[in-house]
């Protein structure tokens, strides 16, 4: 992340942390506090409101003190440059418009700045957007796309990418972006730990009802879905339609996209490894590619980076790519911490949590 | 399974289990043992040689008794009617001519005789087939599938079908037979549980290297490939084609399948999970159709049925199909006592282990 | 079982469960349903009410056509000559009077009346009992215990023992009952799989919180500390005291009980494992000895039958003793059905769920 | 750990890693390398031998170019200060001898040096002891017990306790050290996830014979019993008599220990907490003392803490002491480097891997 010049950082850049209890928060918080070039100038959490953050988590003294306040303070918080949000969709897109209208710069974990549609926020999410003036602005926080680290660099509001769709994107983009793949069908088949889900306590998520078992779920209905089509159709030039079924993993943390379609015409077998490697060895130190048999999650758990890999099939001209990372790093909480160091220029330290 | 005619049962059918030590062999010991038509007469395991099978087993006090054999004391044995293999391919290729022309009937739970083409052998397999002249003879023993219980019935030597090709071919089959969907490019994903690797001590397969993780295997190389191509093709009357990528998933039992691909031009998406239900409702008590968010590994351990399901996409015109099973029943000894049954013409009764 | 003389059985009796829906009342409905000398008449389950039972659990025709009703629909229930409580301990302590004085006999698997002491109830479960009259009449339903199937047998109300309390009595009544060790202080620690908590949504219990890890809870705060101490001390003789920590698990099914103290002065360390084994040998086939070391959660999951086994350290005058059940099976449901066929003087037939 | 006063550190300590391919070794690698104090100059593994420490472990770019030799060349190794031992026990006695001759110091994380009884390896181990002559030497490297600190700032040899060991001395040494509880009778009952055991490829290791169970193993027969029986005896100043059966988890880290017994007599049971609080505030930040149910293993994964907590019964006049700790980390990698930091004077930068 080096070669591209970014604006010099001002001393410390002060960070608030709205939703900082849940499972990307409590990343979000640790990534933050342990970073030279930020303070953690505020904490926002109903469940957590009026206790000190390092009740709850092992931090360094200056954070652990930070008193944590209820979302109903947010206006009254000190000044900060940047908020990050990590909260619901229709909670992020409610106070994403006054944040930026007190002047900090935001970035949004949830799916509520993702897609440019605001059409697609009834049929997805299920909720009709409130703010769809900002669309347009909010910058798809994915570094590793092309052409993605000037816009984060300048941006006033960063959607940060759904821990599917990073996947999913960060192992077919440059196969659609050199020609080497068919758009017209891409299956997508994901697999994610259950912090995945969050939080919410859910007769679904209970222990017994997730241990010693897989199994999909949301089938031809989830959201990222037109998040993944939207930016892979961007990239690739022409609309890519992608059938995605995720499924629900008996591990904690940890996800892994399964993504298979069609070698294009003429295309040979072989240059797809290449042309991945090239891809990430020219763009980014946080995406390794590897064997496609040597993707896997436990590689990945606690960790900052993906991994990718590619199979080309010349028998039955068709491919399958993989990617695994941690669904509270690079999946959320680390990939928002890399766009709030672009949007600094500061160095984006990959460490491990 | 009740209307087809069968032969007469005689009064109880003598069945011998060689690898009865295994994963598949308990199984299998467990289901004969408790069947009315059968007394279990012999049970070979070279780690379990001279020591009672109650020892290894809670059975009833009869089977409980037999001593297990040697392998190297097959030829000894008492006369079966029957042999259960429970046996790596290899094994399995060299035992069956042997016990075939001591007029013993033979069903095999290892891929040894389930592919027509020779040469697939030595490519999928690693190993020459040393027994080639029985591979037009032996029987693919999925009874599910059209016409297979009348060749079981009469068959010599049974083929039992791998565990994710069992699941793959009843989730995709009735699509294919009634044409609903393209047999150009079939993708599938497959899951299971470590079981799925048998009882082998392997570095690949201990706790550490397994639990809180699941990563793909053998991309591209998986030997249950050509089988589901195989029978997928014989059902469809023409060549179908697959890409198939399992995973190992941290859990004992159980395995899902999730099956994607394109819909024929024409073809109502509406079309497919009638089509599915119509197909089991005439065929088998053993898969049970549902929608597909409720297949689910869960709901079929330990339990002798498979669970299918479909989703057709109108916009994408695209479908996927999952089937979950029991890798150890369905996919290996309820089923090869489901085939033990049709073989002598008495009922399965669906108990669960 | 097969010693005692009972009164002969009636054609069929007639069977009621409430709270069929929680894990305990699903795995009654199961051996109800499955047993020949039983009718299932009647299912109560606010959650399912209305449904028939075969749209949640894969049960024989007959009760899978039974509707579930909700409970209060249970004083127009159908006659029932016994009725099975899986609900809460303040629940049952409310329906248990009125079903008896309707004149059906009553197992009661929650708590609610296996303590003598009715001030016992404030102290340890938190509530005032309601009907302490019925405490002096409750039977203790641990066939297990010397004397206790003469009185299950003509018992009006049988309180169901608790999952950790019957893991704990069956390894440790032998060896009190004898002599053989010091009731003065023994300890116990217990462990136990994540549907020992029961359905309820809870977020200390939802996957995320509860996998990759082991914790004590409720530290000297345990219900069961004073049913243990109540049954030790009635078989010893004189007062036992119990120091009882309780663990979850990161297992869905399954319970390990390991308990210690000092042997007796003058006792021989190798008389303990005869003492065991004779016991057993003596008054049950659901209790199998073995070796310590060869106690696993493993061996009973799905299984009605308890594991024990012990170890005496001459050196240190100390023994180690292990039990382990199913929660569910021996620890909750399989044991009602136990007192249910000593009640009826039907034989309680040992199937695997 | 600042305030005793070390010999100033020289520039950087040069250290060398025996075994370090085993899931202690690469812990030790990853805490080596990041450290500021110290040169990773030599990594030793047979079955690494030959490859760049970073084609197996994401490092620093200097480590990661660190070429693995074989343990045949650890005569040839260049100059190390300090030499960590991951090795089997034998081979570190073996070993040990050879490398002091030579002039480095050691850390042996194996039980070869942490018993004065000659006589115990034989019976615990199975092994004769070959270099006695060390074991007076030796210092037990725990840096919390009282005294121990001074002993290791100077030590030739320092033997790293054991992971259970760890665990049950920081939860009972400050009770016996305050003469709170009887050292007559302690019962331990430990949990471990299956790192402990190591990498070794055991069937018993296996991931179906490990998961969804539980189960003791060794009972009456752990080598670390004499281990903890010495430390604790030593520490109260009169014989300790440890009763220990350890458990396997079906996880892969963390280690939870549960220990028992008796108060003395006219101890007050509320002394123990606040004892237990004044020790850990005058010794240590890396031992955390918090409420016993709130000792999870969750908190200490891949984190160099213990989490200890004690309750006591007044009315049982006993107690139970809880303790938590990575057994990778604090039970083995993240000790050894405090032990190396306590050796040269350096800080211990207590940091999660």
């Amino acid at each position: 992340m080096g070669t591209l010049s970014s604006p010099p950082p001002r001393a410390r850049t002060r960070v608030s942390i709205v939703g900082v209890s849940g499972y990307s928060g409590i990343e979000l918080a640790r990534l933050v506090a342990a970073h030279p070039s930020f303070d953690l100038v505020a904490a926002y959490s109903d469940s957590w409101a009026a206790s000190p953050l390092g009740e709850h988590l092992r931090l360094g003294a200056r954070a652990a003190a930070l008193v944590v306040e209820p979302l109903s303070a947010l206006g009254n918080a000190r000044a900060s440059d940047v908020v990050l949000l990590a909260t619901p969709a229709e909670v992020s897109v409610e106070l994403a418009p006054r944040l930026l209208a007190g002047g900090a710069r935001v970035i949004d974990l949830s799916g509520g700045f993702r897609l440019k549609d605001p059409a697609a926020y009834l049929r997805w999410y299920g909720f009709e957007h409130t703010a769809p003036e900002l669309l347009p602005e909010a910058v798809y926080g994915l570094p590793e796309l092309t052409g993605a680290v000037e816009k984060i660099a300048t941006a006033r509001l960063v959607a940060n990418p759904g821990c599917y769709a990073t996947a999913a994107v960060v192992a077919l983009a440059p196969l659609l972006a050199a020609g080497l793949v068919s758009p017209e069908a891409v299956f997508i088949d994901g697999k994610s730990g259950a912090t995945g889900a969050g939080k919410k306590v859910d007769a679904r998520l209970m222990f017994s009802e997730v241990a010693e078992t897989v199994a999909p779920y949301r089938v031809g209905a989830h959201q990222h879905t037109p998040e993944i089509e939207q930016e892979l159709s961007c990239l690739a030039g022409e609309p890519v339609q992608v059938t995605f079924t995720p499924h629900l993993l008996p591990i904690r943390r940890g996800l892994l996209v399964t993504a298979y379609g069609k070698l294009r015409d003429g295309v040979d077998a072989d240059a797809l490894g290449p042309a991945l490697a090239r891809y990430y060895a020219e763009r980014s130190e946080q995406v390794v590619v590897v064997a496609p048999g040597a993707v896997s999650i436990a590689d990945v758990q606690r960790d900052t980076h993906a991994l990718v890999g590619v199979h080309a099939d010349a028998e039955r001209r068709t491919f399958v790519a993989v990617a695994a990372l941690d669904n509270l790093l690079k999946g959320a909480a680390s990939q928002a911490v890399q766009n709030l160091c672009w949007m600094i220029g500061a160095p984006f330290a990959p460490c491990a949590t």
